[in-house]
C-alpha cells in the first residue's frame, strides 16, 4: 500500500497538532501512514525550510501530503499555507469563532498552551511526580493522607504507569500499593489502607495478558505461571468486593484511557490541565 | 472577574478535546475560565445528561459556555448539539475534507486515538516507562546501549520527569546519569557515558530557579545554598562544551517543550505517537 505522509507543524511543541491529528487519521483504516513532526517553526527561515520540506514528498510523486498545524503566529501560518498538501490548521479553524464568542483578541503568543506561561504548574506536575515515585509499589514514604488516590492491584496491571501519567498530565497525586500473598492469604487490606478506603482505586486485568506479561519479565517459575496469577486475580476481585472498591479492568484500555476513568469514577480534581 | 465555563466532552477519554480547547483559551488572557471534562459520553442517555450539565450552567444566568468535543459517534454528537453554548467539535470542523482527500469513509469508531486498538504501543511505553525507571538517577541497571538518550544534568534539572514524558508520551527509552562531585573535580564524565557521547543531552537550569527548587527540598546545608548552585552550574556547563553535548534550559519550559526540542535537535524517532 502506498503510503501517505501526514505531517505535524507548530511555532510551538507540536503536541497540539499531533493529538489532533492522531484523532483524526485514526478514523481511517484503510490507509497507510508516514508521520512526520516539525516542532518549534518560530523563524521565516524555518518556516521556508518546512515548505521545502513538504513539497519535497509531493513532487517525488507521492500521494498529496496532510498537513496538520497549530501556529499561534499567523505570519509563519502564511507561509506553511504555500505548501502544496491539505492543510487543517485548528486556528484557522477555531480561532475566529472563540474571539467572536469571548468578544477579545487573541494574543498571537507562542508557548502559552504547553510552554512555561505557568511555572506553578511546572512545579505542581513535577512535585506529583516525585511524590508518585516516593509512593511506588508500596514503598518508601507512605504518604497517604496527602495522595488523591491509592491505586492497588496485582504486580503488573499497570499501576506504576498509570501513577506517572496521573502526575505528570494532571498533576494528581496517585500512590499505589501491590496486592501479594499477605493480602490474598488474610483477604484484607493493611490497617493504614482501610483508613483511606475512599481513595482506593483498583486495577484488574485479564489473566491470559497478565501472564503473557509476566513471562516477559521472568520467563519461569510461580510468578508468571497461569495457576499463580489466575489465584492473584480472583483473591483481587475478593477484596474489591469486599471493601466496595471501585476498579477498571486495563486489559482493554490505554493509559489515557485508564486514567481518565479513574479521575471520572473517583471525581478527584485535576491539579493541573494538560 | 466573571467566570466563563469551558466543557471538554468525548465519547472517549476527552484528551483530544482538551488539549485543543487548551490550546485556544490560552489565546485570550483577558478571561477567567472554569474547566470541566465530561469523558465516555457513549450512551445517549450519558450524552442527555451532559446536555443538562451545560443548560443548567447557561441557565444560571452565566456566560454563554464554550464546548471544546471530539465526537467520534456521530448520534451521541447530534444529542449535545442540543445545549447551549459555542460548539467547537474537531470531527465537525476536520472529518469532511480528510475524508475527500484519502478517499474513504470513516470508521466512526470510538477508541481508536488514545484506546487499545494498539496493544504494541500499550506494551512499548510500559517497557519505556520501566527502563526510564531502572536507569533514573545514574541507577541500577545502566542499560545505555539500548537507550535513545540519556541524560545528564545536576539534581533537580528535570531530568526525571522528562524521561519518563518521553517514555510514557513516546515510548522512548530515555536514562539519566546525574552530575555530582565526582565529574566536577576531574571535569570529565565517566568512560561508560563517554562511550555514548551521541546520546547524551543536558539539561541546564537558571542558578536562582534550582537554589529555590532545593530549598523546597532540603532549605538548609550546601545543597541548596547559593554558591554551591552556582559552582554546580558553571561547571556542567564546562562539561557540556568540553564534550560538545547539546542542551537546553529547562528554566523556559515545559516538560512538553523540553521532550519535544531533545527529540528534535537529536532526531531520536518516537517508538509509539500520541
Amino acid at each position: 500500500m502506498v503510503e501517505r505522509t501526514v505531517f505535524f507543524l507548530s511555532d510551538q511543541t507540536g503536541v497540539t497538532a499531533e493529538t489532533l491529528g492522531h484523532s483524526l487519521i485514526t478514523q481511517f483504516s484503510g490507509q497507510k501512514f508516514r508521520k512526520m513532526t516539525l516542532p518549534f517553526i518560530d523563524t521565516e527561515d524555518k518556516a521556508r525550510e518546512a515548505v521545502s520540506t513538504i513539497n519535497a514528498v509531493s513532487e517525488a510523486g507521492e500521494l498529496n501530503p496532510i498537513i496538520f498545524s497549530s501556529f499561534v503566529q499567523d505570519e509563519y501560518r502564511v507561509i506553511i499555507k504555500q505548501a502544496k498538501g491539505l492543510h487543517l490548521d485548528i486556528f484557522d479553524a477555531f480561532l475566529e469563532p472563540l474571539a467572536a464568542e469571548l468578544q477579545e483578541t487573541p494574543n498571537h503568543e507562542p508557548g502559552r498552551a504547553h510552554g512555561m506561561s505557568d511555572i506553578d504548574a511546572y512545579m505542581k506536575r513535577i512535585e506529583a511526580t516525585n511524590f508518585a515515585l516516593a509512593n511506588d509499589d508500596g514503598g518508601i514514604s507512605r504518604n497517604y493522607e496527602v495522595a488523591d488516590v491509592i491505586l492497588v492491584g496485582v504486580s503488573r496491571s499497570g499501576k506504576t504507569p498509570t501513577c506517572l501519567y496521573l502526575a505528570l498530565q494532571y498533576g494528581v497525586y496517585a500512590a499505589n500499593y501491590p496486592l501479594t500473598d499477605e493480602e490474598f492469604e488474610s483477604g484484607k487490606l493493611p490497617e493504614f489502607l482501610v483508613k483511606q478506603k475512599s481513595k482506593l482505586f483498583g486495577l484488574s486485568i485479564d489473566p491470559q495478558r497478565l501472564t503473557q506479561i509476566r513471562k516477559e519479565r521472568r520467563p519461569m517459575g510461580k510468578y508468571s505461571s497461569a495457576p499463580q496469577v489466575r489465584f492473584e486475580l480472583r483473591e483481587t476481585e475478593k477484596i474489591f468486593r469486599r471493601y466496595g472498591i471501585p476498579n477498571v479492568d486495563t486489559t482493554k484500555f490505554s493509559i489515557e484511557e485508564i486514567s481518565s476513568r479513574i479521575l471520572d469514577t473517583t471525581g478527584v480534581e485535576r491539579r493541573v490541565r494538560p
